[in-house]
């Protein structure tokens, strides 16, 4: 795998840390620390005005000011050459005891990658170990998250209170803050929940992405109050993935300059040697892809290299940069290192001894020495520092910047402005009967206007999915403030560029698009939206066979079922305008949940009875003339299909039937909803019901119950137009009327 | 986009094809063909004997001599330019024409991509139209499967029975043989089913590694019985899609040198221009995946390049090809050629008009003028002459190595040896306690000792999805006879490679191993197994919560559900060693529908009650105390789950009680049952129903019926030992206990 390419990849790694002193040791932080974790929240005792008198905005505290330096020029901070080892071996002793006492989890990769690490959370990175969120904090992202063990071990030594010396002893344990893989919805301090390889690397696609676009929207010649760095380790393991690649390839489009990656180039993964599967020249492939690339040769002692590498990426401000970084796997195992065998178990007592052996390590389990603690203990007060200089320049661009800074407080803080629902438009059944997707596009463009957070785009199908923000230019290289973002066709990256988005502050609010069918290319991404409580608006439109002619590929059938399935997502199959209109309501407030909606292509009639609080109910009547909660029949649809219901019921009203009609948008929010208010649509009584969706029935048997009858499609789609299909496969008003005719 | 690299792309283009005279006029079939398609069925007219004497093996019969000479020099057989262009302009009008008259779909591509499309199936490429099926057939693949008009055409000139004029006419209409995107199993002589980007370079992968393997296995120095190419057409859309660099790079990896892929560079993509979202260099990635990539200027009119590009590729032998063809989507509309307005909709009246006056093209829709209808028709003998040639060389090949052609045979046919199940391992309750995936691999390893088609392995998991198959090595570049694969960290580009793989011959059974919840990552391609009816096999191990540590990114939850939703493929959740034989019995048996098998990591107790022939009917009673069918209960479980509803139901018999405990290891085959046999299983009168399954309930009210209680998870998982997440989510004998005491 060492390339042998003839590309001109940088190699300029002398050495150029200057004198190497050690940091003195910072004084304990003279003022007490903001215990909110908004960096915005200024605490009394550390109000901008005291900070500027304790802290000028161009000159920090002793500590600080070396920090600041060390971060420019990389090494006038730094420890001397054997504390820094003696660190880094902590960090490898504490991911080999931590994992030796779960005696489960991946110990190799955070041995091979401790220097790395250290240089990052100790030299480079400046971030507030008090304030995981600080707003302009550099962003650390794992993709490589089976070496959790690395991350927790750093952010135990920085200082987080999330991983504390016993909440290592608790790795992988219930309950714990170090789960097996790095959470973020479990421990500040981890940005992104990584693991499944591949995704965090796009989601750190998305980190440096958000920080471009909000840099240039906000920052001024006077004030760069957005500047921040994301950092992101991979390995063999997330190159290998397509979503890599996708998500690497808009960074290099994009030109993200202040994204740098690490790629952990140990050769191994867990079928053994990467010459087995993997035999790429990663260096060329980066380059076509329009990043930077740097080679480390060597990764595990050569610090001073390293160092250089992430001073170079610095210095290249219009591409993204891949270190790639040779390490060994399990660095220090004597009989393991370079090894399969190293990367997800435990060593063993045994070779645990030979390791403590090997790098000289007399100490006890989970101990870090004396010295290391002290090296490591100004970065509380730094971090403290570094937030409160923020604020201070923060305090400074309100008083000259007021309406942006405004904006920027409601991204930073995830406050909706006030009376934001009302831009929502609304709809009654004069309207003219128009396709959801261009219904969604009404809704996008109205919240684009009251909503600063609000950008997002489509895999290369805006004009189908109806997501451009007229008002809005495309987010570019060059044009980085605009909020429509080009995707391609990268359904995968897309998801999880936008996990990284909407996780990079609380305001940022993004959305995504392409046909409903192809939720399957990015269900990994999808899924880690609902898991990390991502809340990413899916505009997946052509929800259907209603599409027509491009047939049963592109025609979704199962997709409604498989999300509602899922936890923590919420599937919105709106029928109308006004339904649009509540599922985008429901989606921008849950800002914990992402939505899916599903959208139509084809014209659908304003109905008679749909409204926004319905959908916020997840299933609400549309008509009734039944009285007393006691219906001859309940008809139930979702979105096309509720035109279909709503037919069906005026026929057998007609005929003298009690019919109630009702809208199914979101399985989810139905079931939240009290128990008086379900029989009140549903009640137990009635059995007679018959549900219509133009896609799988699997699952609607709890809602029609073992006496009812869903209306649906359990084959797959076929290529016609869209009439012809829906007859074909007795998607009907007929069809409905038939089927309670069976029932009452 | 065009690259600017220094990289050393090939530009030899030069013309070297020599002196072109017109094809003589072949004359008509001296015999008729047979009509089955399969290649190995003489018909008694073309028995091998006669064959022979009609057609030396070394001497084919005129037209064949001539085009089997272009085929090596690419020349000497091509129709002079004028007809060349006059063929292309009824390639780009019956595109025209059917999308016009179906007022739907994408006429850009086949009119850029038409001279691609002249060459290969005219000058190059090796079939026989009337056994599309033949074995030895040089495989085509149309990866931007939007421009299918372009294979419809081609596959129209070329005589193919599928593609008549009339069904031309009947383009993306209900029912024909031309749907919307390639299908191969509406259109024989499209080999595998695109339109979902990426997925057909990477079917084409698969194709390609099934040459290589068979090849690799049967050929030997006198007969070289297995030689084709596999050629690919992909666009901007397919290359953007991570999917397709994961398959290429494993291309590249395996150096497939008869995959030759055209890359479709029009610049334009649905959104426009690819400058807004696709400025990486291609070539240089491809280089750095190991590819040979030659880029043709001027794939409008470069015939002579077109030609000499394919011709380098072939002397390329140890690395795949990329020829980069830079065309214009649209060519020859003169107002919406190189625009996204020509990508996905008909021209229009007027445009199509004008184009017609612009290409000069006098005729009538759909007309395919005389000439070049003649000359065209020499691939119906051409084609048999193929055939029979082949069918000859196999009987010699037969007469010399009887074992190695009954082995062939019976993969080309897809008919299993004789007795094969009798290999299946089988199991009592005395066995020992094993993890299914471990089963699993006994299984594998049982099979491939009786069944020669049988090749796979696993994205990077081979030893914790247990899929090595111990007898043989591994399949690589230099090693391609070998049956173990190593796909690598790539779910997306494994699941497509093995459709590819399954499509090539029936007899090929690929099966394909991560754990279950990376099925995520593969969807997109499962889902065309499903629908192409590719019978892949899915090993998917760590099934639930039961993997324990690695928490809830590596849990799968709604998974079952999600491909219980799915048409046309089998979920199979065994439980122990008799219901893994039987998991397997059924996916080798349905060669026409995928499988996935959900495994679990943990171990499990060998149950009494089970079976293969259970398993085989998808839901069966494993115990049952109760007479007339009048349980007072059903306990129902699937997977790890059973031996906990097999527990709940010992300690309930202990107080009394009627158990019936049900294994419900497939919901697709039990709904295939009988209603008589469901109803000795599930009598409706029996109501008290309780589910367990480590799973979303989602679904399950189905089976349980409104009256009965779904154990199982409806939220995310969570990192501990798996023991503890059991009883933390009540997933416990007692819990199914207490819900039977709520129901009795």
């Amino acid at each position: 795998m060492a390339s042998s390419t003839s590309l001109p990849i940088s190699r300029s790694l002398i050495a150029s840390s200057g004198a190497r002193s050690p940091t003195p040791n910072s004084s304990p932080s003279a003022f007490s620390l903001p215990a909110s974790f908004n960096g915005l929240k200024l605490s009394p005792l550390l109000s901008a005005s005291r900070l500027r008198a304790a802290l000028p905005c161009r000159r920090p505290r002793p500590s600080s000011a070396i920090r600041a330096a060390a971060v420019e020029t990389l090494g006038a901070a730094v420890a001397d050459t054997a504390l820094v080892e003696k660190s880094i071996n902590t960090i490898r002793f504490l991911a080999i005891d931590a994992v030796e006492k779960a005696n489960s989890g991946h110990p190799g990769l955070p041995m091979g990658c401790a220097p790395m690490g250290h240089i990052l959370y100790d030299e480079v990175m400046r971030y507030n170990p008090k304030n995981p969120y600080w707003f302009n904090r550099d962003r650390f992202v794992l993709s490589a998250g089976h070496g959790c063990m690395l991350q927790y071990a750093l952010s135990h030594l920085a200082g987080y209170d999330s991983v504390k010396e016993e909440d290592l002893k608790q790795f992988r344990q219930w309950g714990s803050k170090t789960p097996g893989h790095p959470e973020n919805f479990e421990t500040p301090g981890v940005e992104v929940t990584t693991g499944p390889l591949g995704q965090g690397v796009a989601n750190a696609v998305g980190l440096a992405l958000a920080e471009k676009h909000l840099a240039a929207r906000f920052n001024k010649p006077d004030n760069e109050i957005v500047d921040h760095y994301t950092y992101v380790v991979l390995g063999d393991g997330c190159q290998m993935e397509g979503i890599a690649n996708e998500a690497c390839s808009l960074a290099g489009h994009w030109g993200l300059g202040k994204l740098i990656a690490f790629y952990d180039d140990n050769h191994i993964s867990i079928d053994g040697d990467t010459e087995i599967a993997f035999t790429e020249s990663v260096d060329t492939r980066f380059e076509g892809l329009g990043w930077h690339v740097i080679w480390v040769k060597n990764g595990n002692t050569g610090y001073d290299d390293i160092r250089a590498a992430i001073k170079e990426a610095k210095a290249v401000k219009d591409k993204p940069t891949l270190i790639k970084i040779t390490t060994t796997i399990g660095f220090g195992s004597p009989n393991k290192a370079n090894s399969y065998s190293v990367h997800g178990s435990a060593l063993g007592a045994k070779e645990v001894d030979a390791t403590r052996k090997n790098l000289g390590w007399p100490y006890e389990p989970f101990h870090v020495p004396e010295d290391v603690k002290k090296h490591w203990s100004r970065h509380i007060p730094d971090g403290a520092a570094y937030e409160a200089e923020w604020n201070a320049k923060f305090a400074e661009y309100e008083k000259k910047y007021k309406e942006e800074a405004g904006e920027l407080k409601s991204i930073i803080n995830g406050e909706l402005p006030a009376g934001w629902e009302k831009a929502l438009p609304t709809y009654t059944p004069e309207s003219p009967a128009d396709a959801t997707r261009n219904l969604s596009q009404q809704n996008l463009n109205a919240l684009a206007k009251v909503i600063p957070g609000l950008l997002g785009g489509s895999a290369d199908l805006a004009s189908s999915n109806m997501t451009l923000l007229k008002m809005f230019g495309d987010f570019q290289k060059d044009t980085p403030e605009e909020r429509n973002v080009r995707f391609g066709v990268r359904e995968h990256g897309m998801g999880a560029i936008c996990n990284g988005i909407a996780l990079h502050s609380p305001g940022l609010i993004p959305y995504c698009a392409t046909f409903f069918v192809f939720t399957d290319y990015m269900r990994a991404a999808m899924r880690i939206s609902a898991l990390c409580e991502a809340g990413v608006i899916y505009v997946m439109t052509h929800d259907s066979i209603g599409l027509g002619e491009d047939g049963p590929t592109h025609q979704p059938i199962e997709h409604l079922a498989s999300f509602r399935a899922m936890p923590n997502i919420l599937m919105l199959r709106p029928a109308d305008g006004n339904e649009t209109a509540g599922a985008y309501k429901v989606a921008v407030v849950d800002r914990k949940r992402p939505s899916v909606l599903a959208l139509s292509r084809q014209k659908l009639p304003q109905l008679p009875g749909t409204s926004i609080e319905g959908v916020e109910k997840g299933g609400y009547i549309i008509s009734d003339n039944s009285s007393g909660n006691k219906p001859d029949v309940i008809l139930i649809g979702t979105g096309s299909e509720l035109e279909i219901a709503a037919k069906a019921g005026d026929e057998l009203r007609k005929e003298g039937k009690a019919v109630r009609v009702v809208s199914f948008v979101s399985w989810e929010l139905f079931d939240e909803q009290t128990e008086e208010y379900k029989e009140s649509v549903l009640p137990k009584a009635v059995t007679a019901r018959v549900s219509i969706e133009a896609g799988s029935t699997f699952g609607w048997q709890k809602i029609v119950g073992s006496q009812g009858k869903a209306i649906g499609i359990d084959r797959f789609g076929a290529s016609a137009p869209a009439g012809k299909i829906y007859k074909e496969f007795g998607i009907t008003a007929e069809a409905v009327i038939a089927a309670v005719k069976e029932l009452i």
